[in-house]
C-alpha cells in the first residue's frame, strides 16, 4: 500500500455482500443492486462496474459497514440521494456505495434552541415540511431541495437561491454526528450558535464530499418564517445592464432574500420549454425576493435603486404570478434540454459579473456553441449552460468538444476574474482537472495530509474532491 | 524528536536574535522586549521567562521569521494586540513570540464585492472607522473591539454581541493569507460568497488560535449599515423570568440584532461603579438592539412578545438615553473590579439558560462566592462572574481556590446541560485542563493528526488549544 492509493481489497465483492447481509439483514443489501446507484445526475454508471449496495437502516449499520470496509480495505463511496451535479457520489468496480437514504429521522426540533437534529437521509424538503407548521425554515435552498438530502448538502456545502442574506449550508450547521474510517462514531460542534472548543471539525467536514468521513446527522439552525415577502421583477435591455443593477443593488441599503439574472438565452429556453412568455422583448431580467419586516420600505428602496439603473421595475403583488414567476425560474434547468448541453458552476467576484457575460457570448461564438445563464448575481454564483441545438441530447455519448472546450475557456476566465471553479456543485471527479487551476501545489499537499488525518487508508471516496 | 513535544532550539536566542536583526532590521527586533509581550489579559507573564520578540513590518517578515525558526527549530507564539482572555498568547521561555501588530495595512474596501481585505494587524475598530464614510461595516464585534485586532479576532472565532444576527467571526471571513510553519505563503478561500473547491482550509483556520498557520491578512464581509436601529430595554422580576422572556422571543418572528442580559449581580456593580441607577429595584434586564427595515413594526412585536413574557418594557426612542445603556453594558467587564474576580465564558443551548442561572446561585453559595452574569442572551452565550468582595484584586496572586473551584464547577454544569466550555474566548493555555471534559479521545486524538498535517515540527504555539 503506498500512502496515496488505497490497497486492494482482501475480500471479494461476494463476500463482502453475504458478510453484510448477514449483519445487517437481507434487505440492507440488496442481491443485484440498480446501476443508477453507481451514478448521480453528471456522472453515467460506470460500464461493466460492480459495487455492493449497503442502505443502512441506522447509524449502528453505518459504523459496521465501515467496520468492514476498513478491516477488508475496501472503498466506500458514501452518497445521499444521487442528486450530485459533479459525479461526487459516482462508483467505480469494487467499492461499497454507502446509501443514507433510510436514515430519514428527524429527531429533533427545538424552537427555543432555534435547532433540528436530522439524520443525513432526510430529504431537505421533508425537513422543510415539518418545520412549516411550527412557523420556522431551514434556509439552505438548493434547485435539488425536494430531491437531495441534508447529507449530501453538507457533503457538498450546497448553495442555493437565499444564500447572500441566509448564508451556505455551512452555515446552517452547527454539529455533526459522522462515522470515520474505522466505524468509530464522531460528534462534533455544538448546540449553541458559539462554540470554539478545540479545531473545528465541524467545518472542515463541511463541503468534504464524503472523503473524510461519513455523515450520519446534523444539528441545523433554524429560522422564523419571514413576516412579509415580496417578488420584485426587474426587465433590463442587456445582460451587461442586468449586471450594473446588482451592483446598483449592493451600494443600496437593500439585501434581498435572492436574486437571481436570467439572460435572453436562458429566458428563450424557458419559454420556448414552458410556453410562457416570459422573455416579452427583453434581454435580460432580475427576479427578485424580498422578505422580512417593512416589505414596502425595501421594495420602494429596491425600485428606486433599480429604476435609477436602467431597469423597467415591477413590484408583484398578486402571491400568485409571483409564484409562477419563481416556478419558471426554477424550471431554467430542465429547458433548453433535448439537446446537447452541459450546466457549470463558476462563481466570481460579483463585480465582475458583467465581464463573465460579455465573455461568455465571445467563448460561444469562438466554439460555435449557444451559451445561456441563469446566476444566483447577489452572491457572484453562475450556471452558463453550454448546448448545441443541432446535436441531440444522448445521456449514452460524450458532449461534443466544442461544449466541453468553451467550458474550459469559461472555468479559466472566471479564475482569471478572481472566482472559483465551483460555486456550490462540488469538485466530485467531474471537475478534478481544474483542480490545479485553483489550488496551488501547498494548498493541494496539505489537503492529501488532512485526508491522511482522517483516512489513512484511502478508502472514502478514493478519487473525488481533492 | 517525540511527534507530540517540539525539538528544542538548536540556535541560542541571542543568535536567533541577532540573525532576525540582520534580515528585517534593527527596528524590527526590540533588544529587550517589554515582558508584556509575553502575557495577555487571562495569563502573566512567566517569571524570568526569556523571548525574542519579533515585530514584523509585512508579510515578508513574517515569512523570515518563520523560515528561520523552522530552520532552527524554535517554537513561535503569533501574537496579535495581547488582548485574548485565555492566555492564547501566553509565551514561556525559549519562543519566538511573532507580533503582527505592524501589518496594519487595510488594502482594499469593495464596495461592489461587499468585501475588505484587511492585514492581520488592523485593529477591529479601526477597520469600521474606515468603512462607516462608505455606509457600510463589519459585523463580528467582541467586547475588545477597540483593541484587539482582526488577525486575532480569526484565531479566536471571536464572537460579540450581534452574533446570533450577524454571526460569529468565522461567518464574516471568506479568504486567509496565511504563513505556514515552513515559512511558505497560502491563500485559501474565495472573493464570492461561495466557493466549495476543495475542504475548505479557511474554515479550518478560523479558531485554531494559531497553532496551524500564522494569519496575515484577510478577506472579510462587509454589509449596509442598518437603515434604522431601536434600543428596547426590559426589566424583568427575577433572571430565570428574563431567560424566560429570551425564550418567548424565539419564538417570536423577531431577530433582535444584540439580545443582552444583566442580571442583579451586574446591575448592582454597574451602579457602583458608573454611579448610574440602572439597577431600579429590578432583578435582571434584557438590553435589545433591534435593526433594519420596519424598525417600528419590530419594536411593536417585541414589546408585545416581552410583555406577555411579564417584563416592563420601555422603547428608548432618545438616541442618546440609547448609547448610554449600552455604554453601562460595555462597563460590565470593568465594574466590580477592585476584588479578585473571574470572568467565565460558556455557552449552553440557549432554552437552558434559566437552569445555569439558577445553578449558578447554588455554586455562588456552595463555595462562598459572589456570582454575576452577563450573558449574550441571543446564542447562549454567558459570561459568569465569581468574586471575593472581602479578597483585594492582586494581578500577582493566585486566585482564590474558591472562585477556581466554583468556575469548575459551571464548566461542568454547562457541559451536563450540552452546552460548551468556550464560547468565544478560545482555550489558549487557560482552559486546558477542561479540553478532555468536552472532546471525546477520538476527537483529540483527530485534532493532533491536524496539527501534525500543517505543523510537523510542532512550533507554532505550542502547547495551546488542542
Amino acid at each position: 500500500m503506498t500512502s496515496t492509493e488505497p490497497s486492494g481489497p482482501t475480500t471479494s465483492l461476494d463476500e463482502l455482500a453475504a458478510q453484510l447481509r448477514e449483519q445487517l439483514g437481507e434487505d440492507a443489501v440488496p442481491w443485484v443492486p440498480d446501476a443508477g446507484y453507481g451514478a448521480d445526475r453528471a456522472v453515467r454508471p460506470e460500464a461493466g462496474a460492480r459495487f455492493v449496495l449497503v442502505l443502512p437502516r441506522d447509524v449502528d449499520g453505518v459504523q459496521t459497514t465501515m467496520r468492514l470496509a476498513s478491516s477488508t480495505g475496501t472503498p466506500v463511496v458514501p452518497r445521499g440521494a444521487g442528486s450530485g451535479l459533479s459525479g461526487g457520489a459516482a462508483a467505480r468496480d469494487g467499492v461499497i456505495v454507502l446509501g443514507l437514504e433510510r436514515l430519514t429521522t428527524i429527531r429533533e426540533i427545538d424552537l427555543l434552541d432555534e435547532i433540528a437534529v436530522v439524520e443525513a437521509g432526510v430529504i431537505t424538503a421533508d425537513l422543510s415540511t415539518a418545520l412549516a407548521p411550527h412557523g420556522v425554515f431551514y434556509a439552505p435552498d438548493p434547485a435539488s431541495v425536494a430531491i437531495s438530502t441534508i447529507g449530501g448538502n453538507i457533503a457538498t456545502n450546497a448553495g442555493g437561491l437565499h444564500c447572500a442574506k441566509y448564508g451556505v449550508t455551512r452555515e446552517s450547521v452547527l454539529a455533526l454526528e459522522v462515522v470515520l474510517a474505522d466505524g468509530n462514531l464522531l460528534r462534533t460542534g455544538h448546540r449553541s450558535i458559539k462554540g470554539v472548543t478545540g479545531l473545528d471539525l465541524t467545518q472542515l467536514l463541511i463541503g468534504s464530499e464524503g472523503t473524510l468521513a461519513v455523515v450520519v446527522a446534523a444539528t441545523v439552525r433554524i429560522h422564523p418564517l419571514p413576516v412579509a415577502r415580496r417578488t420584485v421583477l426587474a426587465r433590463f435591455p442587456s445582460a451587461a445592464q442586468a449586471a450594473a443593477g446588482v451592483g446598483a443593488i449592493s451600494r443600496s441599503p437593500v439585501r434581498p432574500a435572492a436574486t437571481e439574472l436570467l439572460d435572453a438565452g436562458t429566458l428563450a429556453d424557458i419559454d420556448a420549454y414552458t410556453g410562457a412568455r416570459i422573455a416579452d422583448g427583453d434581454n435580460a431580467m432580475l427576479l427578485i425576493e424580498l422578505d422580512g419586516y417593512g416589505i414596502e420600505e425595501q421594495a420602494a428602496d429596491l425600485v428606486r435603486t433599480l429604476t435609477g439603473a436602467g431597469a423597467a421595475v415591477r413590484v408583484i403583488e398578486d402571491e400568485t404570478e409571483a409564484e409562477k414567476l419563481w416556478e419558471l425560474r426554477r424550471s431554467s434547468r430542465a429547458a433548453g434540454g433535448g439537446r446537447a448541453r452541459l450546466g457549470e458552476d463558476v462563481a466570481v467576484p460579483k463585480s465582475r459579473l458583467a465581464e463573465v457575460l460579455a465573455e461568455l457570448e465571445v467563448i460561444g461564438r469562438r466554439h460555435g456553441v449557444r451559451t445561456s445563464v441563469v446566476a444566483h448575481a447577489g452572491d457572484g454564483n453562475l450556471h452558463p449552460g453550454f448546448s448545441m441545438p443541432g446535436v441531440p441530447e444522448d445521456p449514452a455519448a460524450e458532449l461534443p468538444a466544442a461544449i466541453l472546450d468553451a467550458a474550459d475557456d469559461l472555468v479559466r476566465m472566471a479564475l482569471d476574474l478572481g472566482g472559483t471553479i465551483s460555486g456550490e456543485h462540488g469538485i466530485g471527479s467531474a471537475k478534478q482537472h481544474w483542480l490545479d487551476l485553483e489550488l496551488s501545489p501547498d494548498s493541494r499537499a496539505l489537503q492529501r495530509r488532512l485526508k491522511d488525518a482522517f483516512d489513512p487508508q484511502h478508502l472514502l471516496n478514493p478519487g473525488k474532491a481533492l
